[in-house]
Parts: C-alpha cells; structure tokens; sequence
C-alpha cells in the first residue's frame, strides 16, 4: 500500500457526539477522532473556532459538515432537499460556509413530512460502498429510527419513528419508571414484546407491562426487555415489511442485535452492516461528486 | 320529598384525588366533599386514622372504599377479581378491613394481562344507573384510558392504554416538549391528528409532529392539539370499533369533547355520561347486593 496524501476533513456532527475523518483521494481514512463535543455543547458563534482547532489537529484542508451541525441549534440552519434525493443532490446543494474550504451537507425532507439530518450521508454511502443493494431497504435505529427506502441508490421516501425517545421517557419518567430497571437484551421477552408491538396498540401493551407486574405475570426484571420489543416492534410493524424482505440494519452491536431479532419476528431477514464504513464512504462520494 | 336518614358512605379514593359521598338506603345523595387527599398524601399507616376524620364529620356509619386505597401503595393490598364480573362478584368479594363497618371494593384483573381499581365501580354503576345499556363499550379516558365490553351488565372485558401519560411525558420531558405548549382543544389540528394516529405508526406520527414544525408545515400552537388527536386516535383505533357503535364516555366535559370528536372522527358515535353519578350508582348497587 503507497502512502497516501490527505485530501479532506469529514465531520459527522450530531447532538451529543462528533467524529472527524481525514480521508485520501480514494475515501480511505487515514484518522479518526471522535470526542463528546456535539452541538448541545458548542456555544452558537463557536463553530468556526471548533472546526479551526480541528484543522490545526488533522491538516488545513477542505472540511465537509453532515448532521444536526446544518439545523437550526447547528452552525448555519441548512434547508432540507427534498426527497427522492441521490449523492448528485447533496453534491450539488452542498452549503458552502466559505466557498471551496467549509461545506455543510444538506438534510433531506420527505413529501410525506419527515424529516433527517446526517442519516442520508450513510444511507447513500451504503449503497455506494456496496454494503446495500441500490434497491433496498435500510434502518438506522437509535433515539429517533430511520427507516429508508432506497430506488435506484437514490433515497425514495424514509420515516422516523420515535422509539428510542419513548424508551427513555417510559424508563426515566413513567409510572412504568420502577419495572424497567433490567437489562434489554434479546431473548424470549424480548421477543415476546416484539410480537406484541408487532400487532397491538402500543399504548394499551405498554399498560400491560404495568399489569403483568402487578399480576405476577412476568419477572420484573424482565420487564425492561419486553418493553423495548413491544416499541422496536411496533416500529418494525409500522414499515409494512414483505416476508422475507431484506432489511440492512446500521447500528451499533447491541441495537442491530435487537432489530435483527424484531425483524426476524416479523418474518423479514436483517443484514448488519457498519454505520461508520458507510458514513465515510457516503462522504467521500458526496466530495468526489462535487470536485467533479 | 321525605326527609331521608344517612345509611353509608362511600369514598372514590385515588391517587391524588379523593371524593366521600354520604348516601341513603334508595342511594341519594345527602352530602359529598372532595380534597385532594389522594393516597399519596397520606401515609401507609394513615389511612384508619382518615376514615375515623370521615367519620366523625359525616356520622358513625358503615364505609365502602373503592379505587387506588386497595393497591400495593394504599390500605391494604387487595387481591383483583377476574372478569368477566358483576356487582355480585364485587359484593361477595368485598375485603372488611373491620367487619361490617369498613370495607374494600377489590379491583378487576382481565385475562388479557390488564388491571383497574375503582373504574369498575363506575361502569357498573353506569349500567346500574341506566345510563348506558346491559351490552355496551363503555370509556373512561384519563391518564390510563380504560376500554370495558359490558355483557348482561357485567364488565366482560377491559383494556387500558397509557394515552394521558404519554401526553403528559411527551409535553413535559420529550423533544418534542417545545412544540406542546399550546392549547388542546377540538378543532382541525386535533381532528387531522386522530386521524393519523388512527391508522398510521404512532411513534412515527409523533415524531412528524417535529418534522412538521421544523418545516413550517402546521402552526406551532396547532401541535399540541394535533399530538394529543394522534394519541387518543390511536388510543381509539387499538379498540376497533364497529362503524356506528354507540361508545358511552365517562369524562369530565373537556376529555369527553375530545374523545366524542375522535370516536366520530372513527365512524362511531360517543355518548357523554355523568362519571359521579355512575360511581354512586355503582357502590350504592354493591352495598344493596351486599347487605342483602
């Protein structure tokens, strides 16, 4: 392998964490760094200084900007393209802070109002990298589950759904708050839930975990796990999934141990892929296409 | 009309709410005070030292408690009758804290894995009181929504969904907290929300709440009104209702706007009971069936 020249700064800037890629022509990574700086805790008129401090770190080159850094609480509240939305568009929409050094990429809208910020960066990117097959569906699960439906390597349409959100609202601040103490992992109550996600009204089977506490009807420490397959499978069953569909899932191992096992329920077969290989590789394809 | 002489009381003991109705023999009645004495407030070993404050203001009488005062947190932990059950059921189970001075309406357990304290009282009350046919669907909206089939005047199945207190955690704790702060009220937010939430996902229609918001879609004071349309639709949804059902609704004149304006946003149609005038129907049924 030849030494490579760095080519440009990749940051996937989220809420909460932040990660830098100093990337060669070819998309290869050359570093990595990855800290807790996300935007809750850089103060409005800061970002200039963070992304200076990040070329004084990993070389003054052009710098690409994806996820909540372009909203409204981010460094400039980027407007949404809207969906279907390939590479070509973020490529061509990129908003350049300051032109041919500082880009931010674009979120995306969809017609059917929703909305995301950085996710579309790895949903093109695992097509791009062959991860995903340019006709598919992909998930990326999290505090808020985006789901997307790829045509022709192009986002067609995606949703969101709140799951992770309501997860933690039901284990900090709920009546439920004391039975879901456990552990969630996968296994016979977890699937349990996920199978009365899948066809219930999620806030009646929500109750019942209550009840089944209070009847005796399941181990407390249970109750965690059941909770979670009753939301991650009430989200799985709002996709609609054909039988036997393939679904590729990019979360970290213990979130794509769970869809795995919820889309297994709902009778669909979930692949694994890496968030990360696919953000880095959805960037580099995005800074090709707009040096082109 | 005559000149009637105390014969019981009866006290709808909640969590945070506590009401005492003096009552003759045909049921009538004679005085009712309400405090926000809720079980919560007092302390585990208070609760003989409460009814003996009952007592000395509204006479020395035998007392029928019923509602949250029979749980884990209340008097005395008080083991759930099955359904499907009558007022005999709940008259033959009466737990005597003293024997025939003090007694404990017990709560319902349904197969399903579902649980209620003092709501059953009301629906028999309701069928008691002639408010609401010997077969019906009765609905008790509230922080636990309660759903009851009655048969033959017996509660032949109940259910709960979580729909008060997702509002409230949603608006208080949520990301969504930001776009709740307006009014909830009928109108054409809440109608459009109930019937998204009808049909749709309902962590994904809450979560195009925000979407909605950032894309200036809907009237930031509109969200409120639609979120909770999205929950008491797909509150309303979960219980499937036959197009033209007749659903009576025990609520107080806000929740009972709401819910009557979901069930015909559903195809059915709500008819507004008075929820204290059941209870006392209910208990007055049950200290008749058991002193008999």
């Amino acid at each position: 392998m030849t030494e490579t020249k760095p080519a440009f700064i990749a940051i996937d800037w989220g809420s909460t964490n932040r990660r830098a890629y100093l990337l060669d022509e070819d998309g290869r990574v050359l570093h990595t760094e990855r800290d807790g700086k996300g935007l809750l805790s850089v103060p409005c008129n800061g970002f200039a200084v963070e992304v200076a401090a990040i070329r004084d770190r990993l070389g003054d080159l052009p710098v690409i900007l994806a996820g909540m850094v372009g909203s409204a609480r981010g460094w400039v509240n980027v407007p949404y393209v809207p969906t279907p939305a390939g590479v070509d568009d973020l490529a061509i929409n990129l908003h350049w802070v300051e032109a041919g050094r500082t880009a931010i990429v674009r979120g995306l809208a969809d017609l059917a109002g929703d909305v995301m910020r950085g996710e579309e960066v790895q949903f093109l990117g695992a097509i791009a990298a062959g991860l995903a097959p340019a006709d598919s569906l992909l998930c990326q699960p999290g505090t808020h589950c985006k789901w997307a439906r790829m045509k022709e390597g192009r986002i067609a349409a995606f949703s969101t759904a709140m799951t992770g959100e309501l997860f933690g609202l039901l284990r900090d601040h709920s009546l439920l708050a004391d039975f879901l103490k456990g552990d969630v992992r996968d296994g016979e109550a977890f699937r349990a839930g996920v199978a009365a996600g899948l066809g219930g009204s999620l806030t009646t089977e929500l109750f019942r975990i209550r009840a089944a506490a209070l009847l005796g009807n399941r181990a407390v420490e249970d109750s965690a796990a059941y909770a979670s397959g009753v939301l991650i499978g009430h989200d799985v069953g709002g996709v609609g999934l054909e039988p036997g569909e393939n679904v590729h899932v990019l979360a970290d191992a213990h979130l794509g141990a769970l869809y795995a096992a919820a889309i297994a329920v709902a009778g669909a077969d979930a692949i694994n892929i890496d968030s990360h290989d696919a953000f880095v590789a959805g960037i580099h394809r995005i800074w090709e296409v707009s040096a082109a």
